[in-house]
């Protein structure tokens, strides 16, 4: 089955409408038409309040039960980004090995995505990936996740048929 | 003094009786034949159950005083998948930079390896390894911390004599 | 405007002059001879005491307002060794991605960097990066970071004149 997909942009300009969504528009565009496998079901732009994020990032994966969630902005180190500490809050299990591969696999594009603060994890059935709010280090990230998306997935529905492991 | 290790495998179905215990096996076998500081002498394989991992870990570090905990299985996005959850439980310490090192060292063999959600840390005395469950994956991490452990036992027993820096 | 920067030695033999700080103070003279952007403005040597480090922790981001602090020392397995579980309970959010640069960039030198165990991240409107404490670990560490600390603090000042992305 398809893995339905939310995108969930974390701007206070974009919320307040003083600029464009171009990540969010950029990565949705982007699953469309490279990523057959999945399919962006639901989307929304919200300030950068750490309550507001949780609030959505609870009903996402509790009521809606998306297979995956890409918050894309807020990771940075200005004052107002809280995106990943609001992501920490919700999770059950944390994904370290997706945050190693996109810190090193985007710092082989530039130095500075050192300073990127991703959180990924499981919560409920639903994978949350924080994605950068520049748009190239938003597509890029997500391509350095891609291809390991779907098995994930199976696994978090137990999809046990899928796995070749004897124990994972 | 040969550094004491014991084997924590973490499998429903092992625990079950319906697989063999194949990566616990395979371990164990490796460390005997390729790792003469090191002697596995206790092993035990238990469910996926957060309550029964605690309750081994905590037994090997503060009973026991393995040196080395080495747990294979229960890393993975499964729901049944908590080992990691039941270490960090336990640590006082992390060491991120195992959990690093095995990430990107096994994303040089398969790029499937970013989902693994592998907690290395300390608890008293003891150093305690997440490795995955499947036989490859559990010696293929194994190898790459395998040269730095006796070091890292040294500073856990505060073996100055052995330590050439001035502060660590 | 130059980045008032903070150096703090953690080691109970400097602390109590059985030992030179070698690694505060080479880091200092580099930092003076090598890096423009920052000023190193205050610096202290305390002993392996989880209370007395985010003691100084929190003076010098709270009061002193510094932009960087680097400790160096007490990131290993001793049993005294507690500099980052200090500095994470003081820390407001986490920084990954700079824990993840030093530990990769300081493995291609050595692979006991494996061993290292440091914390990175903010608390108030101050970077806190944890260096070994052995002479080459701190000063290679510190040069892994360097060319990204300025943008860093840009970022934590809110100096959004400086940042090009529209949400980051
Ligand atoms: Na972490």
């Amino acid at each position: 089955a398809t893995l339905r997909v939310g995108i969930l942009t974390v701007s206070d300009r974009c919320s307040a409408g003083e600029a464009k969504d171009v990540s969010g528009d950029t990565l949705s565009a982007y699953i469309q038409s490279h990523w057959p496998q999945g399919k962006v079901t639901v989307r929304d732009c919200i300030p950068d309040e750490k309550a507001q994020i949780t609030n959505v990032l609870m009903d996402w994966t509790d009521q809606e039960r998306l297979d995956i969630i890409f918050t894309t902005g807020g990771t940075g180190f200005s004052p107002r980004d809280v995106t990943p500490e609001a992501t920490k809050a919700v999770l059950d299990k944390a994904a370290p090995g997706l945050v190693v591969a996109m810190i090193q696999g985007s710092m082989q594009s530039t130095p500075m995505a050192m300073l990127s603060r991703p959180v990924c994890g499981v919560r409920n059935r639903t994978l949350i990936i924080n994605l950068p709010g520049s748009v190239k280090g938003c597509v890029e990230n997500f391509m350095i996740v891609e291809k390991q998306l779907k098995h994930a997935v199976d696994l978090l529905r137990d999809a046990k048929g899928n796995i070749e492991n004897v124990h994972s």
